[in-house]
């Protein structure tokens, strides 16, 4: 049956097993980074370094790729700590299955780590004059959306991380410095009595976003519910979304989201697939959710429109091709993904 | 089908709508504070005072229920923006049904607004003083599971925010110290010219982190994975769970967790139901996860131990009562209804 299929969208497939474990393994982490196998990717205000290189399937299609830089690429960068963040990334997959995820203790174990170096400006510039053919893709959106599925993951894990680090330097239960550890997934507070530094407490961690976004069904099961915003290009329509709050459920804040934005009220909600989306570090939730209620009333804050769009005119847009009404977020956003879903499902929910 | 029913975990009802349009209503919030109608729940070092009531179905078995103030209980406190913490919840949702959701202008719009005080040791000590029948209900766990289903959610929320406020004070991105907007669902840097102020950023808002927690299924269908910590009382065991890290899908991190703790390589995951856990702010997302191989490597770092359990163990210990060889987390866990949606399911998947 249909809820068995498991969605893979842009941002979750990767070339990596995080090997979480290594994290606290500082004397392999620092063996894997002056390792010559080992890789680099390279981020200048959270934007990677690619290059463009020929399309996956071997035609002359220009792709972009991420550079994959070795130690020595980097290395006259990774002793000035104030200005550079490292952050492990993994391990090559391939390679850790080949293993059967038996590591000999030694540097020859045979795992291709990678690593995340942001750099500063200045060393941004430096290594662009010496690296012509690489350039830092930005802005980030739509850019992003560019890379290679796999290498689209190792991006959204570095980029998010990166971020955190960049929004969160100081220790928010104190207002201290604070220092960056295991392998980049951890901060400590610096100063001494700090009540971070007693228990576990999530100032320590990466932050996740959770964001629901949800294609909404008309009661009727043959229309559906897109709505756009002000900074939107002029047409494009896509579902409604918003942050999941403190103590609240998934199926809750998308009732409460569309609710707020367009004033239809929703019954039934169902989880179809998820996508992390680096704009820092959010974690997209799409859902199905059934109107129980037709009438629009628009928040004009939140959203400038929202309209009920029948089958067909979906189908015409998606499948078709047929622009000229409205038009829908690329394939990699969830929400192409999950309006495309709804097109394939039976029509009678 | 199986996939239609949504669960109601613990924590995921509620007697409030949030009504998050009013945080930027600072007049109607002023004007709510001050009306004897609003309702006051207090928390001191982020436990609820609660008091003893006679049960919700009229019985004698005396209940832990919340204690509902009102501005007059608490004027003396409010002034203290020092020593006290005030986050708007919502108001009751039975009212604004009744009203059609079309509020008048005035302070006459007849919704009661709900608002969390916290305060500090002092005052809290002041105010048993005043009220002996009042207690402040700790430690949290396992003594929130005792409150009525619909306070729960009120809790799982104000706590959630309040625990937040508790720690993050100050500017992660400056260290500056920050100061409460919006009802309690903002902080904004004082710092003039924070890069926090410019354009949306997450430091500003509270957090919400997301956990999977997984039943396990044995490739045979007819056994499940479950594991216990060291810190848990002797004999009892539960579904796998962790945090999700920043660029990872919900199954990802579930395929990633219960390999880590336990060795066990996962194949398909189906999201199941979700659960609010305000332990400070977390997300609990509940899944099943079907095995594709058996043997188990328990991480000691992780888990003391993990072992598979047959349907008949299980239910012998979950429908029949009979715990005399393990037992599972109460029925207000998630846990707890992940492994009884299991034992209600099919035998093949
Ligand atoms: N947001 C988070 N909050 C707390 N612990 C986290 C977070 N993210 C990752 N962790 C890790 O999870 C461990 C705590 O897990 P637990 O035993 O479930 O409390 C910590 O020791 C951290 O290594
Ligand atoms: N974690 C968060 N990060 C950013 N914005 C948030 C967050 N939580 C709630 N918000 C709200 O969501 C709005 C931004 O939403 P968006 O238009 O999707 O970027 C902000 O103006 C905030 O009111």
């Amino acid at each position: 049956p249909n809820d068995t299929i498991e969605y893979e969208n842009y941002f979750s497939r990767t070339l990596l097993d995080r090997r979480s474990d290594k994290r606290t393994d500082s004397k392999w982490l620092n063996t894997k980074q002056n390792h010559p196998a080992t890789i680099y990717i390279l981020f200048s205000n959270l934007n990677p370094l690619v290059t463009l290189g020929g399309g996956e399937d071997g035609s002359q299609q220009p792709e972009v790729r991420l550079c994959r830089l070795c130690h020595k690429d980097v290395k006259e960068y990774m002793s000035q700590t104030e200005k550079v963040t490292v952050i492990f990334l993994g391990v090559e997959l391939q390679l850790a299955t080949l293993n059967g995820g038996i590591l000999k203790e030694d540097e020859e174990d045979g795992l291709v780590a990678w690593f995340a170096l942001s750099i500063d400006a200045t060393f941004a510039e430096q290594f662009k004059q010496k690296h012509e053919d690489c350039y830092f893709l930005h802005p980030p959106m739509p850019a992003l959306l560019q890379l290679p599925e796999k290498e689209a993951g190792v991006v959204a894990q570095a980029r998010s991380v990166l971020a955190w680090h960049n929004r969160y330097q100081f220790c928010p239960t104190c207002g201290s410095a604070t220092k960056i550890k295991e392998g980049g997934y951890k901060t400590t507070c610096l100063k001494e009595d700090c009540p971070s530094l007693q228990g576990v407490h999530n100032t320590s961690y990466p932050r996740v976003d959770p964001v629901v976004i949800m294609q909404v069904l008309h009661p009727d099961g043959n229309q559906c519910l897109l709505g756009r915003q002000k900074r939107f290009p002029p047409g494009m329509f896509t579902c409604l979304a918003g942050f999941v709050e403190p103590g609240e459920t998934i199926e809750d804040a998308v009732r409460r989201e569309v609710e707020e934005e367009s004033g239809v009220k929703i019954g039934h909600v169902q989880y179809v697939s998820c996508q992390p989306w680096p704009m820092p570090s959010s974690l997209m939730i799409g859902c199905l959710a059934v109107a129980v209620s037709t009438e629009i009333r628009v928040d004009k804050n939140e959203i400038e429109d929202a309209r009920w769009f029948t089958r067909e005119q979906v189908v015409d847009v998606l499948i078709k091709g047929n622009q000229r009404s409205f038009f829908v977020p690329p394939s990699r956003a969830i929400a192409h993904q999950l309006i495309k879903h709804w097109i394939g499902m039976n029509a009678n929910l």
